[in-house]
């Protein structure tokens, strides 16, 4: 994979097919730019209109360049395109960028002519990026395969170590140009058009194997194959590579706007977010966000814990920066005490405690910022720092005293990421930015940022406790006794908890009953009082039926309420009747917790757990993740619910057993997984769980069927 | 009190009491900024140093000055500044600006000398702004009675309707200097320090009034009388002047930190920020935020409904511009079919539902932004705009003619609010802002602005329907049995529901039994089962000590319950028995509510409403007012819960009695608002709320005693 998307990112030579002398023109750019920035490559425009451009040999077709290709443009329109493509294939090229739109986003047409491109690429072992995308760029290599316009200005490009892949080729251009304004730079940008063949998930692939690369930025809307994905962001995560991504398509008409403009199916938000929280993914909200935190992980050292120092010129900007450190998971701790008095005197009027206020006097005592600074961080008590200046950068004076002070910090503690907030002026900015510091000029992005670079090394830990955590998965059989049920739709309760307990999940004791009889036989074996069930595979909910009868007490009661049942069941239209279900009836004190799996088109089998009844639906509090998962991350799915307050003992009442009910969710993840196609949907609901360690059992369960 | 702060606003004349030459001074700064903007009434440098200061005869001291004084600044050594306001006062000078500090905020000594400052203020009816404050300024009449650095500039000064007031000098500035690099400008600043006499509520008192102010900005940290500030808050909202308000502590750390900023007390964050809302006070997080909205506010027309139409040039940030119209509670109806069917006409590859994305062709088809905007504008289905034109601002030719559709359009549709968001040089930004259009550089900052103006729509009609909805309250006596009660710290559940009872709030049946005997009668005329709960205002938590036995079935039973729960409370350290309460028990299905009351000790009585039981800690789920509310609060604040949809009917079930439940909040907040100063805290926990319309009951209740 790796070798084959070398061509397209680090190509020796070029041919432009369809190439223009005028620098406006789509054929033209690429030629103008490669040409700019030095390519030091061949480049072969190809254009039977001309035969010479800029001072070079124009060639009739793609056949005539006499030499190998690895990277050719196909910058012409749609209808000359599939011709264009089959000559690039019998020329042997290497990988194609296809500039031309009009295929899979405009109809049927177009998307049966991307088809042909799509098999024959796959066919051919050449890799096509594109149609319908702005192109790419590999900044040290000086390759410039694209016409965005964002590289007409004369000015130099900051150099940069941020990988962008964007889905959206405008989208990825707007951010290209504010990060310029901010004199951020990128190692390569890469707009992935339609997709035909190379997405996203490949070039992150070749984004982390690259040493250029320090960070990865992605626009997303969606992609056809979740599990290349995921296994590009372990990757990702096992290379140390952090990726910032901005994920659009979150409320319905946003989903649906997405759908219209890519053209393909987009999955539910909710799994991406959960697929992107499960390995290590930062996902920006903003446009904004996703500039900050893509600098702030190519900028910054790693932070090694969560406690934030907040140096400030203003007490009313101090007090509402420790606000936000606290909302988002950092911690303020106090200055120590010897630091405090050394502190107050330096500048009796500071407030030294954290937020440290240095007061409007930091610009009449020139080394009172990095006297505080210093007696702060070394205590060796904070992880990181903010640091307000107000409006010095507005004041040239102002800004060289404070940022050499800054400078000398960042030399003394090059482990404390350090972001510096100051109101700007274009030059300022650029100075600032020269000098190596992290700049933002609102605060509550500063915090924001250090929030961001708190949760990759939270991520981190959690992904190599992940790592060091899978052997823990549990040999399973596949059953046939599930595969012959697969032409129904649904599963009844009885048969859904057979195969549960089949995998050694506990389930109440219960026997299904043919006959009045049996379920008398049934009902003595178990002990009263008992719970009777009428079952039948067309019926879902039981007890909005009547089907549910609770607290039976006798023979005669048992034979009464079977006859019940079967009355119900067979007077419901095209409800087969399956029996009656003879259940123990559970007095012992115990909590009732939903366990469930949904399968998502996109992502597969994902586990979801929450409270049992009508709390998960009405306070949205539940958690989900891709199964399998192991009980350690069923443990961690568990404590992100506000409902594991009343499992571990709400105000020192009784706990339950969270560990068994974590066991559950880790074996029925992995059960899930193994009949990833059969299961479309699985709902054990109620799972009783027990207090103390008196373990869980599952107390009625639902499975559709794919 | 409007007119006394004419003279602090309004001056006709200045005297500047240790006015100085030196333009870098404190003294020197006011003089040099009245002389430089223009101040059009007398000026009076008053200095024992100087004879001539800027060809202006400077006076030895405030009484030497020959004429009638409005305002005096003091800029003085904290030493001499008592003894100059008293001299002060005797010049019958009308206000008085205190720069210096050492007050309060510098501990005990300091708070003395502030304390008669207020003192004689009071005495004197001299108003006083600080000390301890950076000042103030009026634009429209040229008054800049600041020593502020942020008018250092030769730059002229934008103008602007919006008055901001702040308790942050340094966060002022702050504020005014970022305002300032957009054009964005205030019609008053004013700085109001230690608030020895003049607070934000007086500030805002006074620019509700004027006339050159159309919305307030406020930085707050806290206030020490919340009714003045709630009273300044309702008269905003009757004369229909927005106000936007950044407040910070809210973090414990925040708190302690603005505690030790101000030196006075701060309130509960959550308190305010339920005050903030109930008034109509529209609540910044961030500095952007709190710009953006307040020159919104200032800039745009209302909304006269939700429905946003997006235009566009890239479709990923339409997407992601949709996901946050609809997460910011705006909506985005797709555009009428006819509508499409005229913008495809125009351009086929467009994506006309809404967002409207012309694509990059805007570029190349100079009408194509107007032609898309007339045509769904006209259509009478949208009440506002976003224009993303990604970085046309860079561009001076394409921003021209952007600009020239944009300003036709406002023209065109002036009750249309429309936020242009393109990124901009400095140049662009003057060039957008002098067409009167309102600009931003990020797009989610935009949606942000119309969900801001559109939460302003929102509570305008709120106030309105709260103001019409006054004459409500039920008249209510203050019963001398209250009263007696309050040497204790609390009243048991009996005493607490007779009081409620006594407001015509329903209670379960119940009687106090002092004797087994008493007992029995009592369970019989209520009626078997009963509930037997052992009364002592020592223990506040019952069922903890097992003092509470349910479905109690007979004679024996209940005598012999009575001695047990006797024998308890006797048991129980320093508690006193009060009897035993036999209750009805509950047994039609009902749902079980929490309603409380809580004394805010800077606004006083506060109620709450959530589900009973420990959903209320465990979710969070709670909605809050100031006491007292309406029926038709009552109903806004229970349809805020999320357990809102168990009370409606969640999914087709039982519904259950809404508005008795609405009736007794109402009733009840009545209730404690009377008895202000005597509650400290009240639960009614659980309220049984029965199906359909059969009532509500309290059954169990808890006063806390101030």
């Amino acid at each position: 994979m790796r070798n084959e998307l070398k061509s397209l990112f680090e190509p020796e030579s070029i041919a432009i097919i369809g190439c223009s002398p005028d620098k406006k023109k789509i054929g033209g750019r690429p030629l103008d730019y490669l040409l700019k920035y030095g390519f030091l490559g061949s480049i072969f425009p190809v254009n039977p209109n001309y035969e010479i451009i800029e001072d070079m040999q124009c060639y009739e077709t793609i056949m005539h360049v006499p030499s190998e290709i690895d990277l050719a443009i196909i910058a012409l329109p749609q209808k000359l395109v599939l011709h264009t493509f089959l000559a690039c294939i019998k020329k042997n090229v290497k990988s194609v960028v296809i500039f031309s739109a009009g295929f899979s986003e405009l109809g049927e047409d177009g998307k049966k002519d991307q088809e042909q491109i799509t098999a024959l690429a796959k066919k051919h072992h050449i890799r096509v990026l594109g149609p319908n995308c702005l192109g790419l760029f590999n900044s040290s290599k000086r390759m410039y395969a694209t016409f965005s316009t964002i590289l007409e200005n004369e000015e130099p490009l900051p150099k940069g170590k941020i990988g962008f892949v964007s889905q959206s080729g405008a989208f990825g251009s707007h951010v290209f140009t504010l990060a310029r304004q901010h004199h951020i730079g990128f190692s390569h940008f890469v707009a992935t058009g339609n997709e035909s063949d190379i997405d996203v998930a490949d070039c992150i692939e070749y984004l982390v194997h690259d040493d250029k690369t320090s960070v990865i930025a992605c626009y997303l809307e969606g992609t056809k194959d979740g599990k290349k994905l995921i296994n590009m962001f372990k990757l990702a995560a096992q290379k140390k590579k952090p990726i910032v991504l901005l994920k659009v398509g979150k409320s319905d008409v946003g989903m649906q706007a997405a759908m219209s403009h890519t053209g393909s199916m987009v999955g539910s938000d909710s799994v991406y977010d959960t697929i992107f929280k499960q390995y290590g993914v930062y996902r920006a909200e903003t446009i904004d966000e996703f500039i900050d935190v893509a600098n702030a992980f190519a900028q910054l050292p790693r932070m090694k814990g969560d406690r934030v120092a907040i140096f400030t010129v203003s007490g009313g900007v101090g007090i509402m920066l420790s606000d936000q450190v606290i909302e988002n998971g950092l911690t303020l701790p106090e200055t120590p005490k010897e630091v405090q008095r050394h502190l107050k005197s330096i500048i009796p009027i500071a407030g030294v405690k954290n937020p440290l206020d240095t007061t409007a006097q930091v610009s009449y005592m020139p080394t009172l910022l990095e006297d505080f600074m210093k007696a702060v961080l070394e205590s060796g008590q904070y992880d990181a720092a903010i640091v307000f200046l107000g409006f010095s950068g507005l004041k040239p004076d102002s800004l060289a005293t404070k940022l050499t002070s800054l400078m000398h910090m960042k030399q003394q503690f090059p482990d404390i990421p350090c972001v510096m907030v100051t109101l700007c002026n274009p030059e300022a900015k650029k100075l600032i930015h020269e000098s190596g510091m992290v700049l933002n000029e609102d605060p509550t992005r500063a915090v924001k940022i250090l929030s961001a670079v708190n949760e990759l090394r939270k991520s981190k830990n959690h992904l190599e406790e992940m790592s060091a955590d899978e052997g823990v998965r549990v040999p399973l059989d596949r059953i046939n006794q599930f595969i012959s049920y697969s032409s129904k739709k649904a599963l009844t309760e009885f048969q859904s908890k057979q195969i549960v307990s089949h995998y050694k999940i506990p389930i109440t004791v219960e026997q299904l009953a043919l006959s009045p009889t049996e379920a008398v036989e049934s009902a003595n074996s178990i002990g009263y009082p008992v719970v009777l069930k009428g079952m039948s595979p067309q019926i879902l909910h039981k007890t909005e039926k009547g089907l549910v009868q609770l607290n039976i007490n006798s023979d005669q009661e048992v034979k009464d309420v079977f006859n019940h049942l079967k009355t119900i069941i067979q007077n419901e239209e095209e409800a087969t009747f399956d029996g009656v279900l003879i259940q123990e009836m559970i007095n012992d004190h115990s909590i009732e917790m939903y366990v469930g799996a949904k399968r998502d088109p996109i992502f597969g089998q994902m586990i979801l757990v929450g409270l049992g009844g009508i709390f998960i639906e009405v306070f949205k509090d539940v958690s989900m993740r891709k199964a399998p998962v192991s009980p350690k991350v069923a443990k961690e799915m568990v404590e992100e619910l506000k409902a594991s307050q009343i499992l571990k003992g709400f105000r020192g009442k009784t706990q339950y057993d969270v560990d068994s009910l974590c066991n559950l969710i880790s074996q029925f993840s992995f059960v899930i997984s193994m009949q990833e196609g059969v299961l479309e949907e699985v709902d054990l609901n109620p799972i009783m769980v027990f207090e103390g360690r008196k373990g869980v059992k599952v107390a009625d369960a639902l499975m559709k069927l794919s």
